[in-house]
């Protein structure tokens, strides 16, 4: 009745994951643990009563103590080891991105169709954020009418150290890449990029921020301002106008203080601070969805589709104009979301 | 490892912490429900892998199977049984009041501290709610200078049929009595209620609104509106002023919709939407206190100083002035809070 | 068709009155200043062309050159001059108090009375900030329902050194009792005052913050807080509870700035920031008014009714329960308003 | 002293201008007024002490009883009559746009320049909204830094019978190439225009929305959201990203109201509902300038250098990328803002 999962990574994301799940999530244990750094798997083991410490992830994922497996380590390493679960017939919950490349991605959804079973999950945690369900739910009721238009912001206070330029598409757009796809259920057909003027704070050489448009088969025009530098704190917002209103999702916000001539409310710290509660519902989701047999969440051909709109998002950082996103023929197996 | 919990109650609020304890609290698994509506009861553990139903709730409270107790059951049960977990030795979470008498609530403020050990927690969820937690660290970490006045309101959309006048004070205020006690780590020392112009939406001679003041230890003045009535929806709100700035919790509000010439936001619907995160965050602690053998929330003493505040206010409804709050001295058990 | 218009009183208000009728306001001209310190006087004057200085302020008022007088010289003075202009049967927007005592303020009254014809326009200002008309205008239009509650917030970042307690219901809570009685359009009967905790940053003994209960004929009950060193700038917040909703009036906030971890926005300095705009609006329908051979905004009644409410408020502060406030019977002069 | 302004074009802005001036601007009166429909002009003038109706607005133009002239007719009829107004040696407000065409309105610079003189004005009234004035003065005050990218949005309830899709260039658009000229201090290098998705609401072909990208001299990207038939109400907004923090104009929101389960505050029904305290400011600053012998307000320069942009845009919404801004060299004249 407990799922047993295994989790590969003890980074910032895989350490928060193990925690969440060991103090906040029903009906789950964290039983194996396995990092590259195998002292850091051993410091965030002994938090967790009787996880193992597994210096090999594969054996991680053949291991008869292991029910399903959460894969937070190196992206270069997602393709290999969802496709080892897949191959072991265990649900994984993989953190965006699937995998890198388009190819990659694709290899998993040809695996995972040929399999005949829908095992893998792709941690885009926006889809559990009580704020873009509630945006959801009022463009289902149809509250705001045909959507046409959705302006997004996402900036983080600054960026890892050697971000490069592609790294603001591949790491904070492609959210608002599967947000525009789960949001409006619609695929994305084309990106364009802008750069606007950088920021002086920024060094080596990385435009930040960028302006990214993407359209969608309806003809949906979104935009993105991607801010990763933007130093006053993390904050994500979005508005979907619609042909009688908009729904616009805002910071939460509960507490304003008065003081020195001023009313303020806390900006977010990170993504974390942010999202926290979105990342518990996604990892209780997702264990439930382990004890039901059932796939939840993003899936693989989502975590494909977001990876191909990023590839052309990439693309389009050097283009003048738009650059098409082409993806494969969705397979029935994808049909219900 | 896993915290067995036996559940008494299966009404609105019982049957909603067995969902939540089964669906989202880590480390615990319900095992016994007991309700005087045995149906009932036999409906909400059908949902619940594992869990028996009996119709005894002392058998309950004495079962090998149960390791702490969540008393959700009518008010006039619950001194009763929370001196039976008491005597079995065995943590008890007690949905608010205590008691419905001062002197029943300090029977078991008594009967524990002869045992030497705080078992017994009162549901007061509001001091898991983020909102009130961050006006609480806000005061600590001095924003605001010394506290000197609490504004307050509660409002319902409608109170159940057949509210008495002393129920607004008894079921609603006895909140705000906890936050005031919570929030600023002292003691009530008098009530005053007035009774503003009657709603003519409120029948059988109810006066609702109610304005209720609250003096304290050092002190600094709390007023509560009390509206149970309020139509519109349910909504709680409070501005904790301070010599040099204000602390203002207001409803949570994440998406705004644009439409008909308005910009709103959803007010929520009654006390479980508004604070369903506080009652999860406050069966978590409760339960992972259980695991490390400490008592979590608000303790016994404060479930009967509540119980001594909405006494008095009580009082005060037929009183033109203020009403003291007269408590016994506390024991040195609930020293640290 | 230019109103030609006196001012008795340069200081601070008369001052800024001065500019606001020269630069902002249609149809009028300042024709002759008066003050206590004819240098200051001379120092307004300078700026507004065809402007005399007079150095006796009776002499002001009786002056060919003068169709309206506005006083806004010292509080002692406001009785003799406002009935210096009945008798000379010129039209006189008068600084609030209309005199510091009820008995002053009813002279007033029945000298008017006696004069057939409504002159005297009393400054309260507020009645013409968007904010309160937008409130009354909700109420008008039932929105709420009937009115049972009102809830009011009255800060100043600093109070003048030396300013009793007393200050704080006259010069201060006398505002919330205009707008009692404006908005219900209903009289005030009692009038309660509470000292909360004190403020350790005021000196002198003065208690600050208050808290004022105010009932009115219908049984609504109103409460006010008065804190006049609030330290962080000057907030006027009221939220009106009906039967069915409620209208909340707060600062307006038209830019929010990101900084630094925050999202704020800025608060008022003082009253004349925060109600430049109803002053425009008051000396503009004033000046309209004499032109029209109309008296608007606060009445002498007015006047009259808010300074016996400020008495009462004075006598509330050394009595432990309300104090009534008994008006005369009001003349048929102020039926309409 | 008292400024005599003429006013030619009464329809709904004209009419409200004459309004505005009459009742609410200091120093001034509408001496004559003209309209092609001579019936509409008596019916203003009616209102209007001492205002004569003049059936040719050329003789308006050069009447010795105007001193000053408003221009509020047919977009086809401001060259013109700007230009007899550099003739007379007048001062004149023209409502935007200066000219229809860039060509035209070059003229008027240059017509301007040989005159030695700034006598003309034009109509951008957002300098003059506080909200506007707000963000200019937070970035004056580097409170954000430098500022990188703008966005805004930019709706109206419903268009105008048979707007055309260019319309929404020339008409709405044009405000925000005002805005980022003025807030920025920078030319507009390039305009693009994106079509989203139309609103099926919108009949006879027009786009509707449009998003409109603007680059400027320092690379800053602005991006437009015009909307002219978002049918919930009309609403202008911007957020100035800068390299530290933003400004974020909002609408704006003093009374909230509460009411069937929803907080709610009203949305503008139309822009002299949003901006009437913005005409209001430049009607009395352009008097005001007028008195003092100064241009005040967006100059000839300003109202050149926005229809060129506006008809950058109006190509841009049939070229697949972006359209360059060609301005004429600045003459000397408009050196200072
Ligand atoms: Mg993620
Ligand atoms: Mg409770
Ligand atoms: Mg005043
Ligand atoms: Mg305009």
């Amino acid at each position: 009745m407990t799922v047993r999962v295994g989790v590969i990574g003890t980074g910032i994301m895989g350490a928060d994951h193990v925690r969440t799940l060991t103090t906040s999530v029903a009906g789950v244990r964290v039983s194996a643990i396995s990092d590259l750094d195998e002292q850091r798997a051993q410091a965030v083991a002994v938090e967790v009563p009787g996880a193992r410490v597994l210096s090999d992830p594969l054996a991680l994922v053949h291991d008869a103590g292991v029910d399903a497996v959460l894969v937070a380590s190196a992206d270069s390493t997602h393709e290999e080891l969802v496709l080892a679960c897949l191959e072991a017939g265990k649900p994984v919950l993989c953190e965006k991105p699937l995998a890198p490349t388009s190819d990659g991605a694709l290899r998993i959804v040809e695996t995972e169709v040929r399999g005949g079973r829908r095992l893998v999950s792709v941690g885009f945690m926006r889809r559990y954020d009580p704020g873009y369900v509630d945006v959801k739910a009022g463009l289902r009721d149809k509250v705001i009418g045909a959507p046409l238009m959705l302006h997004c912001v996402h900036r983080n206070g600054f960026s890892a150290p050697g971000t490069a330029t592609s790294g603001l598409i591949t790491g904070s757009a492609v959210h608002e890449f599967d947000v525009v796809r789960w949001l409006l259920e619609e695929e994305i057909t084309r990106v364009t990029v802008h750069r606007p003027r950088s920021s002086s704070l920024v060094v080596g050489g990385t435009s930040d921020p960028l302006f990214v448009l993407v359209e969608t088969t309806s003809g949906l025009l979104a935009d993105v301002e991607v801010f990763v530098n933007a130093q006053y704190g993390y904050e994500v917002r979005c508005e979907l106008v619609g042909e009688y209103g908009t729904l616009l999702l805002d910071e939460p916000e509960q507490v304003r203080r008065r003081s020195s001539r001023s009313r303020s409310s806390r900006v977010s710290l990170d993504w974390r601070d942010r999202f926290a509660e979105a990342y518990r519902r996604e990892l209780q989701d997702w264990v439930s969805g382990v004890a039901a047999a059932e796939q939840r969440g993003a899936s693989a051909w989502d975590g494909y589709a977001a990876t191909v709109a990023a590839t052309a998002g990439v693309a389009a950082l050097e283009s003048a104009g738009p650059v098409p996103v082409d993806l494969e023929k969705r397979p029935d197996l994808y049909e219900s979301r």
